[in-house]
């Protein structure tokens, strides 16, 4: 746990850093110019794209939802009963809310914002406000690179996301399952995914949510990794160390898998994401408003189930929306409509008072060519302007998430970097102002050697690693390689310069050591 | 100028639209979804990143620039005069101007918004207030495509580009210097480009402004072209055909080339978009703040020498700001800092009461892949946020301006179609909000067949023409293509079946007769 403050930049790896002269000059300016910080607090307003109206609009839509139409809790008898006695009207397996009463469960006990804690403390999270935590895609059973193509991701390929999640400045957080390792029986991989964050980076991450068992080792093993540190002194209470996915079925369902997850976690007091995943056209009307009603019932409902499981535990509101190829049914990625939604999500979102998580670099494209970064920024610049907390799938993200690009991964990373600077906002100090270096320069000059430029040169721009900025003529004697030729060749880079953070043997051993247990006391299985 | 008042589609060329069946029902679709507006009107907010406090203090610092450091006319003594008699303090060629004098002149006399005329009427573009109009990129030497590489552009270049802007309903401009026909001597190559914007295309066009004389010669191929139609009976003034740009010599500097040619435009009622051209840290300080009061007090300074000129001529405050790597000095783009700018300049440009541009598709990538599609996203995005009324470059830019790129024009076409629904905002109609809808399907069910999307299905996203979201394996089936790939083979099938809207034969001998006589007037040169 004493790991140094600062993330390591790729360009400054450990161990190097004692290096004099020129090198460590340009370690130390690139570790000031990689916006090191464990999170990132916005200082630039939201945008919004609907007015009061609109707004009330589909905050009253939800409610008609949530009291006509219903939500479904399936095979599970219990979240029933906790909504009859809360005042629900259950038929079957249908929940209807009175109006109102969703929205008053969610707001009277959910945090507004959480502390999530990383075994480094120097980057514990805090989730909601006008905070924004960076997170790796989540989910693909497939990895690609340019070496190798397309292949089904191992335990591997988990690993090595998770160092290069560790060394990218602009992540904050380790994700979940960043990718499915299938060389690893199906009932026992948690064990070795959450083992891989814990183990290979510092930063705070995510549990495993397949079966409330997986939700409990992951519990178990977190209990493990932080001793003395998992219970607040001052609360008695857990403190909150895992974040986890819980999608519901869109439309309107929840199922049992993901209601005995949310279970497990809520009342450790960990912390879940309630996501209605959307692919407008299918799971929701073809339509922006329509689809934002929906999901905020859908999420309302989920929400209003885990303060029912333990009235406080940190909950965010999710939205994963996307549409269809109305012609061939294949979902689409980083289109004009899913912006809107996320626009419109985060401002309910605000209005109930609530953590928020959506967006990322989402795209279709197979590859990472130009139809991936197109959709990727049409989808992470309204993430950032629109307010998103929690921002899953931030890098790596290929082919609707069905794969993980190590590529991707890398431009993804550089283009949250970018995103640090656009949330710092426009700095309006006498040094931003800026009006000595025009005095001095004046008409028909240049402003590169005045003194202003000379005391702000090495921070004044956002600096890219990948990005090619030479003239045509030297790029082309360079070999006239495109972005992600260049970005094989950094996380090549990286993982061969990686060094794990130090971790205190005792926790490490106390968690193998439940890990072997639980792993010997049942046979694997792929179901 | 009977030309149909609906832009043709991509894949509805002319001349196939009676096909029956089938094919007809697939180009009435793709007639519907191609968003064919002359312009833009927005129905969505604008973003703003400063506060009231934050714009003033910019504007006192513009007002301060002008006070003191004041702005060199150079080699154009009528400028000063004009500047002198206006009240302006005028030492050499540095004029200063007592505060808020700029502000004043610009103010009392430039329109809030104007009509630019097309040959087609259907295609008259309002520039300024909430509309945003699409125009291809401008300037480039060199074009490039997957076939042949990157090259000196000639006239064919010119025209392909002038026929392709014709075709792409997201453009509403068939813009300028598209690219430079190196192969035409450089005092005559203006005949020929803007014949090419009269004779290939019915969109409204830009002149040239390299020496007061090529725009003089603009001017009169536009009254030839526009014929009885060039004076508008109710003013008895020329109408505004032509929007011009005029670029100042940052920092603080405007030069007699650039005056001269404004000077034309502005004394014959024709459009000027007075741009401060800035690559911050070189051109202006290293800070956004410094760089906006920069270019607020340049474009002021512009502004008010067109009033000068001609009082309520049209005039445009413009605004090209990017940064340069501090590094090796190169220009970079599609980086955080250049987009803060331009938000401030558009609040700047709203609170004057002018007409702005900015924006477009701008990168530094040498070719059509994920650096530039990310760049040009990460510029384009805030160009429609911000609130550009006049977008220059929006489709083709590739590496800084030096090159035009066919794919990058037609990927660039897709992202300002996208851009349109974007701007269209939220249908908070009764069909938007789709309650009837999610009434109908209810939880678990699927939303493809119920009778809201049937209703709604065909134009209820935007399609892509080039796209991939199919399954990997049939991706993969079809040749594994990038997106640039199958941008190469749009625009070749494009200019397979483009055909040039119709045009008075007459009209056309007239422009032509000028352009014939003008150019045997006096030898072809290079300087």
């Amino acid at each position: 746990m004493d790991e140094a403050l600062v993330p390591v930049a790729e360009s400054a790896p450990r161990g190097r850093r004692a290096g004099g002269g020129r090198e460590a000059k340009r370690a130390a300016r690139s570790a000031r110019s990689s916006h090191s910080v464990p999170y990132i607090t916005r200082r630039i307003p939201y945008y919004e794209v609907l007015d009061e109206e609109g707004l009330q609009t589909i905050e009253r839509n939800a409610d008609t939802i949530l009291e006509e139409t219903g939500i479904d809790f399936r095979d599970d008898p219990e979240a029933l009963e906790l909504f009859r006695a809360a005042g629900a009207d259950v038929k079957g397996e249908r929940v209807r809310f009175p109006s109102g009463m969703a929205r008053k469960l969610v707001q009277a006990t959910t945090p507004r914002e959480f502390t999530q804690f990383a075994r480094n403390p120097a980057r514990n999270v805090v989730i909601g406000g006008k905070n924004t935590v960076f997170a790796p895609a989540y989910g693909s059973p497939f990895v690609r690179d340019l070496d190798q193509g397309r292949r089904y991701a191992t335990i591997e390929d988990f690993r090595n996301f998770v160092k290069l999640a560790y060394l990218a400045p602009s992540l904050h957080h380790s994700g979940g399952t960043i990718c499915e390792p299938v060389d690893l029986p199906v009932n026992k991989r948690h064990f070795d995914m959450v083992y891989a964050h814990m183990k290979y980076s510092d930063k705070p991450f995510m549990g495993s949510v397949t079966h409330p068992e997986r939700a409990q080792d992951t519990v178990e093993m977190a209990k493990a990794l932080f001793g003395d540190n998992y219970i607040d002194p001052l609360t008695g209470k857990p403190r909150t160390v895992i974040i986890n996915l819980i999608n519901a079925n869109s439309p309107m369902t929840f199922d049992e898998t993901m209601l005995g997850a949310a279970k497990v976690y809520a009342r450790n007091n960990q912390a879940t994401i309630i996501t209605p995943f959307i692919l407008a056209g299918a799971m929701s009307p073809v339509t922006v408003a329509g689809t934002c009603a929906q999901t905020l019932a859908e999420a309302l409902a989920g929400m209003a189930f885990v303060q029912l499981c333990n009235p406080g535990a940190p909950v965010v509101l999710g939205s994963f929306a996307s549409s269809i190829s109305m012609q061939s049914g294949a979902p689409t990625f980083g289109t004009p409509e899913p912006a809107l939604v996320l626009y419109v999500m985060a401002a309910l979102a605000r209005r109930l008072g609530v953590p928020f998580r959506s967006g990322g670099g989402l795209c279709g494209s197979k590859i990472a060519d130009a139809q991936a970064a197109s959709e990727s920024a049409n989808t992470m610049l309204p993430t950032c302007l629109g307010g998103v907390n929690f921002v899953l799938h931030t890098a790596g993200w290929l082919e609707g998430g069905l794969s993980m690009g190590y590529e991707k991964f890398v431009m993804d990373v550089d283009q949250a970097g970018m995103m640090h600077t656009l949330l710092a906002g426009v700095d309006m100090s006498e040094n931003g102002q800026a009006m000595d270096a025009i005095r001095e320069v004046g008409p028909g000059k240049h402003f590169l050697g005045c003194a202003h430029t000379q005391a702000n040169f090495e921070n004044a721009f956002y600096r890219s690693p990948i990005t090619d900025n030479n003239s045509f003529e030297q790029w082309e004697a360079e070999g006239s390689r495109d972005l992600a030729q260049r970005a094989n060749a950094s996380f090549k880079k990286q993982l061969a310069e990686y060094e794990a953070p130090a971790l205190d043997e005792a926790l490490d051993e106390a968690v193998l050591d439940y890990v072997n247990r639980r792993k010997s006391s049942f046979a694997d299985s792929n179901v």
